[in-house]
């Protein structure tokens, strides 16, 4: 907290953000990595604890975005648009949302992970978050433009990517469980993880328009 | 009709979003007791009268809802932002709107609603329409802003709560109903019950932020 | 793309928006013909030309779209408020998406469409998909008001007569269908058919405020 202050006062006011969106890549691409250990783990209680932690970095999340919004609401200039600074938080939020999401529905709905189509799209949602940060910390100085394109073109094709995985998995899912209970079980995570990669479009897509605008 | 006319002729123009608005809490207030009588209601033919009663409720709402639009469109000084008066409704539209929705689908797909997830929810799915009238009766002199504050707080728990007793129910409905046609069902109007409480928080969050602006 | 240049330089600018949307209408109103063919057809084959047409003709509207988009993004007048444009956009793209949605998922579960819920869906969404080209046909030069009216109260009409097909269906579906896998399947089919019919509806409405605003 003192820390905090003391990095106000140095800090030119516009500096804040850059620092907060940096914070909140760092935290989704950890997220990310977490999630991927989780449909790894075999175990249920060793994969409680995992997810135990991605709550946790959600929350530390919720703490970022909220003083995003916190900042915002002061009336100084903002280094670009507030309403992109505001929709950039939102889907920076939702990325981390459905990420938690997807993790607790396993051990709430005692599904074994242990399945292709979870590791795959995990996979997926965590190169794909690895880009989202790589994007938002170019915002600071965007001197290497070239750098946020082509996370920006992995996005959209990682996108694809879990798009075709989903609709295999699917597939696969109706095709091969007897137990209907199970498929909507199943289904239900698929879906929430395929809505991860949506959000990491999404996030791509305010930042290529913040780009366009200012680099 | 004759009376509104006068009441339009007297009332200050601002007054009469005022007075639109109470109409409509009192409408969600009588919603919610009225879906509470649903789910404890144990013969069909009697949940179908209570459930007519929530429809025509509905389309009551529907009218109030049409005339803050109308009286939104016309061109003069409104007692806060237009933009949060047409959040504002449509928030509270939407309480309306999932209540008839979870009420109707219990006949429906003949559903037994004797169950403690369903009994449960909407007992707090009641409390929270409770504080929202509240809420709203108060926006038209703001000189009570404990009142305000106590009901956002007691809404947003109550919505902390509907997520803890959705995901009970929903786990106990897996484990206990063998059928999955009756788990499609079930889960479909828990689901629409909590997004009710999620609703409420909504309009709740929409009063907080024309408190601040305003009081 | 020659002709297109000679068109531009001829048009006086706003007439683009007007070929524009014609365009999508049109595309709107074929996929819709498209998908009622998709749902009489008994072979899996014939059905999987007839949704790769409909899949390719959602590529046509995505250009039609981005055209729209790119356009809008120039700075010139536009014939009516860009948000309008953007959204009656939108709106007609998503009819376009959900078409296509709703073709390829009923081969993708191989679901046998000889159903007369999908049939009467169907054939709803082509007589909302008529009225929306005629709709935005008239926008150009909005002489045949009464023409523009007919149309939405069709479309509003339509949406409703689809709700009833959609609960008919499902009710029916939950009652005779005993494989509660072929239930999801058939459940999400008909849930993304009915959101064509929504999407028509929210074309319609974007079309009224334009009217409201410039006829």
């Amino acid at each position: 907290m003192a820390l905090n202050s003391i990095l106000k006062f140095f800090l030119p006011k516009d500096k804040i953000f850059f620092q907060l969106f940096e914070n909140v890549g760092e935290t989704v691409s950890i997220m990310g990595a977490r999630l991927k250990d989780v449909v790894h783990e075999k175990d249920f209680d060793k994969r409680a604890i995992l997810i135990k932690e991605i709550e946790d970095l959600e929350h530390v999340n919720d703490d970022y975005t909220h003083r995003i919004f916190t900042e915002l609401g002061r009336n100084f200039i903002t280094p670009f648009d507030r309403e992109d600074i505001h929709y950039l938080a939102t889907s920076l939020d939702d990325i981390c949302d459905y990420i938690y999401a997807s993790a607790k529905k396993i051990n709430f709905y005692k599904v074994n992970p242990d399945d292709s189509g979870f590791q795959k799209m995990a996979e997926l949602i965590l190169s794909s978050c690895n880009e989202v940060q790589k994007a938002v910390a170019e915002l600071r100085d965007m001197k290497n433009l070239r750098k946020i394109t082509d996370a920006m073109v992995l996005i959209n094709s990682i996108e694809n990517q879990a798009d075709d995985i989903f609709d295999m998995s699917i597939e696969k899912l109706f095709e091969t469980e007897p137990d209907a209970k199970e498929v909507i079980k199943k289904r239900e995570i698929y879906q929430i993880m395929e809505i991860v990669t949506d959000k990491c479009e999404d996030a791509a897509n305010v930042i290529e328009s913040i780009i366009i605008k200012y680099a």
